[in-house]
This record gives C-alpha cells, structure tokens and sequence, in this order.
C-alpha cells in the first residue's frame, strides 16, 4: 500500500472547456486560448480546488481541410504549445502538477528531455509528460511524412524514445553538481554517465546538460487503450488517463493493466489510475441536464458528423443523417485513437442509433455525468471503493465555470468524506501523487 | 531613418556571468545556472536598466570529454533550456525582450515555430529567435548524427529552415480568429494559408496550430561572421551579435553587412547590428584593471588551454606552456565559430605569445573593456558615432554585480547624454528596437 490514501485528480484543460460547443457562450472569452492570464487564473482555480494535475492535451497540428465545419469547432487551431505554457504558468502556482502532451513521433528526445528537465527545475518538481505517439496524418505532414506509421511501430518507436530519455535524465547524479569554490571544482566528473545508445530510432552519444530533476524524472503519464499501448503503460506510465463507460469495465481495465506490471518489476501502487470523468453539474438533476442538453443543442450538425467521422476513420459525409451507419461502412481497423473508434462501432452495432441522433450523442471518451453535487461525489466514490480507479482525470465542459462548480461544490463533499486532500502533501508532484522518486541508474544497486 | 534615436541594448545572460571563473566568486550562488528565482532576479535588474533584449546562448550539449578541466569551467554543462526559461520569465518582466537560441540543426521547423509563437503570444510581443546553426560535433553526437555538416551545408539548411518557420508564423492572417458566436463561427476559414514546402532537407504540408504572433514574427537574431553568415544574415537578420575588436574593423563589418542588403529588398534600418561589449568598470582605471586581473588569475592553466583548442579547432594538449604555438599546428581551415578561430590565429601570427601567455591573455569575442563608468560610456558613444554600431550585445563577467555596476553607473551617464531610453517606448520587442511589424505574406501586395 502507497502512503497516499486519497485519490488522485487532474484537470483537463482547454481555453473555454472540452465541449465542442464551450467557445460558443456568451460567458466565455475570446482569446481563451492563448491569453496566458486566462490560464494562470485556471491553474490557481485548480491549485485552490487541490487538484494534483494541470493537464494539456496536444495535438502537433491545425486542420486544413473542412474549414467550414472546423470554424464552427476550433478544436486545436489556435493554441499555446504545452511546454511553454507550463513554464509560464510554474511561477503563477506552487503546488499543482503540470502535466504537457507532447509526442515521441515529431520531437527529438535530446530536446524534449532538456525542455522537461528544465520545466522541472522551474517548478521545483511539478512536471509530467503526457507520452504520446501522435494519432494524426494530418500532423504526420507537419514533420516531412506523408502519414502516420502504423499503431504497432508507433509504439515501438515510443518505447525506445522513453528509454533514451529516461537514460538522458540520469545523465547526472543526484550530487554531481558539488560548486565546490576552495577545490575549484564545479562538478565531479565521475558522477556523469553519458548514455550511448544506438537502437532501431534513435541513436545518441552524450549527456543532458541539466542537473538531474528534482523528481529524479518528471511523472510519466500515458493513455493507451490498445493492446500495444497497455504493454507500454505496464512498463512505463505512472499516470495513466483512462476512459471506460462503466465501473464494470473500469475494474476490468484497471485490474488488467494493474495485472501486466509485475512482469516488468513493478507493483502496482507504482501507477494511478485516473478514469477520465466529464460532468455537469446542477442544483438538481433537471438543472444539470438541462445546462448539459443546452450545449449539447448548440453542437452544429456538419460538427457532429465530421467529429463522428473522424473518430471513425472513414468518411460519413455522402451518409443520410436520418439513417443508421452501414454496417459495411466500419473500417476494419482503427489506425488513431482505438478507444474512441470501439465507442462508435458499438453506438453502431448495439445502440442502432441513426447519424443524426449519433452525432448529438457522440462524446469522446466517456458520457457526461450529469447530477447534483453530492450524485457526482458519490459517483466518484462509486468507482473508488469498486476498485476500478485511483482517481479522475476530470473534464469540464467549460472553463472556467464547469471546474469552479465541480471545486466550490464537489470538492467539499469529497473532503469530507476523506476521499481528497485539504492541504498538499508534499512539494514535488511525484510527492502528491503518493509516487516515490526514482533512484539513478547508475547509483540504484 | 529610422524612429529609434537611442542604442540597441541586449544583455548576454549566463548563471553566474560570462567570465570562465565568474562562478569561483564567493558572492555567487550554488544552483545560477538552474535557479529561475535567479534569472527572475536578473531579467527585472536588466529591465530596470531598459536593455531591449535578455539574451541566452545555448549549446544542446554537455561535454563528456576532457571533464577534470571542463568541471573547472562548466560552461553549458548545467543550464535551463532557454526556451522554457523564458516562457518562465515572461510573467516576471512587462518590457524586456526575451531572446533564446535555438539550432537550426536539431530541431523540427514546426515545433520551433510553435514554441516562439508561443513566447510570443505569452510575453505580449516579446520573443526573439537567435538562429544559429550550431557548431559543436559533439551536439551533433546528441541528433544522431557523428558529426556536424559542414559549414555551408549547415548554412543552407539554416536558410531552408528559417524560410519555412517564417512562412507558418504566417499560416493565419492577423484577424483570422473571429470568435463570432452569433454566426458560430471561430475563424475565416479563407485566412489561413498552410504551407506546402518540398524542399531540399524539409517537407511540410500543413498551418502553425497558434495565431500569428503578437510581433507577426518574433525578431530574429543572428550573429555569422563567415562570408555564408553574412549573406545569410543579409537576407534575414533583424538584430545582427558582432563581434570585433576595434572600431575600425567594426566600422567595416557594419558598412559590409548593411551593404547588403540591398539586393534581399531591404533597408539598412531594418536591422540593428549590436556588437559584443564586455566591460570591467571601477571607480577607477586601476580598480577596474585590478578587478579584472583577479578574474583573470583565477582562470587555470587546463581551462585557459582548453578554451583555446576549443576555438582553435585542435589538441593543444603536448605543446609546452612557455613557447609559442608553432605555425603548421594551425589548422587550415574552421568548420565552427570563424570569428574565434581567426583571433587566435591573429594572436599566434601577430602577437607570437607564448601558449601561457594566449591561455590568460585570450578572450572569446571581444576584449574586455576595463575603465570607470565615464569611460565606459564614452567607449560605447565612439563606436555609436562611428556608425560602426547601432548598439551593444553586452557580456558581463559577473552576474548579477557586473550587470548591476553597469546600470547603476554607467547607463545614467548614457541616458544623460540621449544615447539610451529613459522609459520603453512601445509594448512590443520589435517596437523598442525600432523595427517594422511585417505584413503577412499572403495578404501584403
């Protein structure tokens, strides 16, 4: 058992909130994405509401086809790049996590682990790097490819760049930088271990040129629902975001992938499991669904085919809307986001819904949860003492209203009931998450 | 002519200061080089002082060899990456430009261009890129490669490179991003122009996923001496890092660079030539000899004889202390920093010092100047008169007392006599140095 007895929380955090409709509120700020103001006032929400992670998701890439359905939800168009929104925001906060996106298929590991390395040292401890290996030809054409490789050497290309960075971040031990002025003697030389590495990918000969991070390595968070992706969370993931319909499936998904770590020496207090939760809240159930079917209705029809389509694979533009999706148009295979494209073929094959109604119901990741502030605690409590989580990764429709609710009027509840800290514990994230600092390589033995 | 009457000023930021034994000093702090309370510190002292830029060289390397004389000069060994530690220090400051350097060589087109237009975007107007094409094998070492590309190849690159971040930064027009909730519409999709490059090292389809930075581009800097550096900076620059060591050949630097650039389409105004200034000052002409004498004599005779083989691009390590370095130990040519190698050919042809004598006596860049604050200000009012400057990149030995003496008693004096702003004149970077916001490229006409 890990000393942390509460569960663990992240915020996901987009300019005006997750909804695709967000942007559309009257409430809402025109450049939500890129005022740096707008973001230190949400990480200090979120500092306040004791949240462990400030979460930004990425994507390497702006559309540049279907403008016109795009323009009505300009999802990832206009936005901070996650790194240097973070190291912004480390002076702004003191406690919480911040947690970047970045990919292991367009950055050179060298650079990414000097840019995490250094947001460590900013924060005093606070950074976690979102692993991912991109989903997107559309951004595979940012970096000189035509389209993405396929899922399965995407992640072994993945795993030898966590391993060349994670190797980058020892480079230094913990007291090699000694400043000792009498001596002359600025570091120890024998406390530097270049790595030399020649692989399939990546080939590197050198040292990082920034003392070890103060978390000994930033939290490593992953996503992966695939097989693939769930042998690569068991190795490595500290932080896994996951996203499963029901407590059922959650306690499947968290006992299996919890069940793979010990084939790579590890227990499995060595990784949380945040289950990704979307909520409304209201003074009733009626008011939360009300203010849910609000958004919902604003959703413009072309957004909701083109979202469903892109999640799909396939294009569903020739599709009548008042139809269900053919059977035989499924793609055989999802090559992006498995999760989301399981979802869909199941709205298809079990729910038997038609496009229209698909395209109103249609959410990525999980259903919104919607009710009154004591429903959401016990729901989050629901999936605790199931077992099936170790904490939420929460997604708010809109910012920063929706996590102001959930803060003000849920957190609260979930202190009381001992399910959540008043106070942080520690001074590194790694310390709040209840997640031991790793040992260097070269000295652990 | 230009509006800006006043000099350019940058200042080049290093932890401890520029001097080789600067971190010897006992009023010098353990962690400068990673302590971003530090840099916060420094980044306000030089705002105070109205510089326009707050500079940071960068290598993307720590050095692996030779380390008993490098850990007694562990210059890059230990340093925050200067994208991050600007982003970091944009809250902190309301004025100062923010300018970090970044390699032409080891990065992906589209992530960089993001990053600056980030900085951009969080400091209101206030990046700046160093471009430089690096000039260290054993960066090169951390990129896969064995070795650097040589000199005119890297050169090429670098122009390919810049062309292709300039044109995303243009990927939206400045008022593409609407936000019209009453039509629903987030952006003109006829404003955005994606790139479609398929060039000689890159190929891009895509648009930058941010806006167009607050300065249109981020004020790019460069700093090549070679006769490819300065076509390259003809074409490009904004802000131009000299380096030579009088007047006269300053003189001539600044006539040959600014002649050229005529033939690119541009006037001289649109770019500032800062040439390096290292400084000592004391209350008098012998306090500030003494002071430096003392940095000079904490140099050790390893390191002195290291920075020279360095930037003489040789071992230097059999040849005694006390004769001169023999002319066929010369290489024939530099494939890295061109100015450095040809000073210390200057030194060994013209000067004939002993080895010992070049260990203590050389300098990288400029000599420093040592004089009271009068002098030092009337040094810099003679180059500025000559035309031989538009202003000053200075290096100072210490940080923060060498930077602190500088604006405590020497820009007064330069205020006094109107070479040097008393208040920032505009909010942007680009607007305190005087120069043009660029129109987007596809709408100017």
């Amino acid at each position: 058992m890990t000393a942390q007895k509460h569960m663990a929380l992240a915020a996901l955090v987009q300019g005006t909130g997750a909804h695709p409709a967000s942007w559309l509120q009257t409430d809402t700020q025109d450049d939500a994405s890129t005022d740096i103001e707008h973001f230190r006032r949400l990480a200090q929400l979120a500092e306040r509401g004791r949240f462990d992670i400030f979460f930004i998701a990425d994507t390497p890439a702006a559309r540049t086809e279907n403008l016109h359905a795009w323009s009505r939800f300009p999802m990832f168009m206009n936005v901070l790049e996650p790194i240097t929104l973070l190291a912004a925001l480390a002076g702004a906060t003191k406690h919480i996590g911040l947690g970047a996106t970045a990919s292991t298929s367009f950055f050179e590991p060298y650079n990414l682990a000097r840019q995490f390395a250094s947001l460590d040292h900013i924060s005093h401890g606070r950074a976690a790097w979102n692993v991912v290996t991109s989903a997107n030809d559309y951004a595979a054409r940012n970096f000189g490819l035509d389209k993405l490789p396929p899922h399965d050497k995407r992640y072994d290309k993945a795993k030898e760049f966590v391993e060349v960075v994670e190797a980058l971040w020892d480079s230094w031990e913990d007291d090699a930088f000694v400043n000792d002025r009498e001596q002359g003697l600025a570091f120890l030389p024998e406390k530097q271990h270049p790595l030399d590495h020649d692989g399939v990918y990546f080939k590197l000969h050198g040292a990082l040129n920034i003392a070890r991070p103060p978390q000994g390595k930033p939290v490593i968070i992953q996503a992966g629902a695939s097989e693939t992706g769930k042998e690569f969370a068991a190795r490595t993931a500290e932080v896994v975001f996951a996203s499963d319909p029901t407590v059922e499936a959650g306690k499947r998904f968290y006992d299996d992938l919890k069940g793979r770590m010990a084939k790579y020496g590890r227990s499995p207090e060595e990784m949380k499991i945040l289950t990704g939760l979307s909520v409304v809240i209201g003074a009733t159930e009626a008011e939360a669904e009300d203010k849910y079917q609000t958004l919902q209705g604003m959703i413009h029809p072309d957004v909701g085919r083109m979202r469903l389509a892109t999640d799909l694979e396939t294009d569903l533009s020739d599709l009548p809307l008042d139809e269900p999706i053919p059977e035989h148009r499924i793609p055989q295979t999802s090559n992006h986001h498995r999760a989301y494209f399981d979802h869909i073929v199941r709205m298809i094959r079990e729910e038997k819904l038609t496009l229209r109604e698909m395209c109103m119901r249609y959410e990525r990741g999980n259903v919104t949860f919607r009710g009154t502030p004591v429903q959401v605690a016990d729901h989050m409590q629901a999936w605790l003492d199931a077992g099936a989580a170790d904490g939420f990764m929460m997604i708010f429709h809109t910012m920063p209203g929706g996590m102001r609710d959930f803060i003000d009027q849920v957190v609260p509840i979930l202190q009381q009931r001992g399910l959540m800290r008043t106070e942080y514990e520690g001074s590194t994230l790694r310390e709040n998450l209840g997640l031991k600092r790793p040992e260097n390589r070269y000295v652990a033995g």
